[in-house]
């Protein structure tokens, strides 16, 4: 038998539990033994729950007990979820996020302290909410030097781009539809701006190439200065403006990454992700393009990128996934290639 | 140091050795060790080849050699590569392989050696070329029950399809023109007749449900019979034609399996997969649908899969993966749902 705690019972963490009733007898069988959600660490009230009687409110019970196995973050930011994450790692306990920030920020520092303690530390869905990549990326992919990735790798954004190029609104419009139909928070700040997907591509950097690369350090910029009129004209050219992640291995070794919106020939793969879906296109020297699609967001989804990774730290108990990156990227502008007459850089 | 043999020095065989060689940085500090192709078993005469100091034409080098970790079957075909795979097997050897004939009519057999044996049989190669397909199906999205999987498998009959759609031309220019390029073999049959797809939605179907489902027990059927007026028809309705490789999950658990010319939405996410490239879409009960894309054949691409799957048969040296699939599959034929007015079955 074992044993897992979620930390955080929201939308992620409650599409875990929903995730293990649906699909328990698929998950134990891969598993081969019993999977039992031991605790639920939430402060909020919880008492008309079917989980209620998994919720503790005091985290050492998780960090003391012999017996729990893995430990779900899915508390969000990066200060209680550092600490405890930090904690529990410590405690020797695997532990599997859906946390962008935290990795983003402190990755290095937390994938260390797992590796000295021979624990898993698994994030595969802080990018691209369920669909496979990070794994993908750093397993399928090992026998190739990574060129390129980029990716539209936030779903709010992408859902307002989508509806501003097919109904002709404005951004305001678009946001404001996004917000009624719940894609976009009512602060959609780290969305519009993007920061969310600034702390994604940072991720895969990290992981391509195995040297930090941290938000701080790249150039991000949002959609709000998009107006319909960039976007009409755009569809003349049969383009269309997405907001592009993109991180590239330039000559010599250093490392270039950006957020921006970019204009794409409506042909490229990536224009055909529409709405709140999620694309990554991913160049390997051996490979050549490879693109992974699907839904970046949603209980269920993200839910579903964390059982995969509670059970690949399962099946990893004995030998710990080899995860991680060091200081020292070198860092450098992106090599835009801007399209004459416009502010916005083409994505070939 | 670890060590492997390439069996088969054709294009994938080549191509492993040739990824080895471009990228044996990256390739040994994933590893952790030096990597050394050991051998390379061909009866051709490869003395003008800068590898003609490893070759070796005599099976039980390999076999015999106890320092010897993985071997790459290249071969094609079911019976040396059968032979040689069992005995590999047999003899502790962790095997990789493109293989999807192999994979498809004796992967149960040779999956339940290599249990027997402790050993990975490993195939990531055999469906959609360099695509990570098999193990983010099989691992990321193992907390899902899989209801269907949907794939443009064969990159042959997709570039013919996509000329004809293009161009207006017949079948028979069209797989012309493959052939000259180098994209359809001098006897088409496996790849226009569907069997190559069907082998491959075969292997898909085995993973996602752990039941043996045979290309004999599907129904299979290519794209000779389709026109230039089909394609022109099918264009007037905002369609296109690909051959896709579909298996279900139907309720009750049975499973159905068919390869057929399906009529595709031009907005579908699997429509934009033209030319040689392969798409596939999958399903899941908690991630929703997810696609992965990418180049399905070639040299390098095959051999990038390859290359990934001898990193993951050394990293689980000591406990391997667990695959494998059991006999028994309750198989009905394919709920199809034919447009009015056609032979061709419509995909949503």
């Amino acid at each position: 038998m074992a044993n897992f705690a979620i930390m955080g019972f929201g939308t992620v963490g409650g599409g875990v539990a929903e995730v293990l009733r649906m699909n328990r007898e698929a998950i134990e069988k891969r598993l081969g033994e019993p999977l039992c959600l031991k605790y639920i660490l939430d402060v909020r009230d919880l008492s008309a729950s079917p989980y209620a009687d998994k919720v503790v409110g005091d985290f050492s019970v998780l960090e003391n007990d012999p017996d729990l196995d893995v430990v779900v973050e899915s508390i969000g930011g990066a200060k209680v979820a550092l600490d405890f994450t930090r904690r529990a790692l410590l405690a020797g306990k695997h532990v599997v996020t859906s946390n962008k920030e935290l990795v983003a920020t402190h990755g290095r520092e937390l994938l260390a302290i797992a590796r000295e303690k021979n624990v898993n530390y698994l994030f595969e869905a802080s990018v691209g909410g369920g669909i496979p990549l990070l794994r993908p990326i750093f397993q399928c992919l090992a026998g190739n030097e990574i060129e390129e990735i980029s990716g539209i790798l936030n779903g709010t954004t992408n859902f307002i781009l989508t509806r501003m190029f097919q109904e002709g609104v404005t951004f305001d419009a678009a946001l404001r539809e996004a917000q009624e139909r719940g894609y976009a928070e009512q602060d959609p700040t780290a969305d519009v701006e993007g920061l969310d997907a600034g702390r994604k591509i940072c991720i895969l950097a990290d992981l391509a190439w195995g040297r930090e690369v941290r938000p701080g350090d790249i150039e991000i910029q949002g959609i709000r200065s998009i107006t319909p009129g960039d976007v009409e004209a755009a569809g003349k050219d049969g383009q269309v403006i997405k907001l592009v992640g993109r991180a590239v291995r330039n000559a010599g070794g250093s490392v270039s990454a950006c957020v921006r919106p970019h204009l794409l020939s409506a042909e490229h793969p990536l224009a055909a992700a529409n709405g709140v879906f999620n694309a990554v296109m991913v160049r390997g020297n051996a490979v050549g393009d490879v693109m992974f699609y699907g839904r970046g967001a949603g209980d269920l989804p993200t839910a579903s990128a964390v059982m995969g990774d509670i059970l690949d730290a399962l099946d990893h108990r004995a030998k710990r996934r080899d995860l991680g990156w060091s200081e020292g990227a070198d860092i450098r502008p992106f090599p835009h290639r801007l399209k004459a007459g416009t502010a916005l850089p083409v994505l070939l």
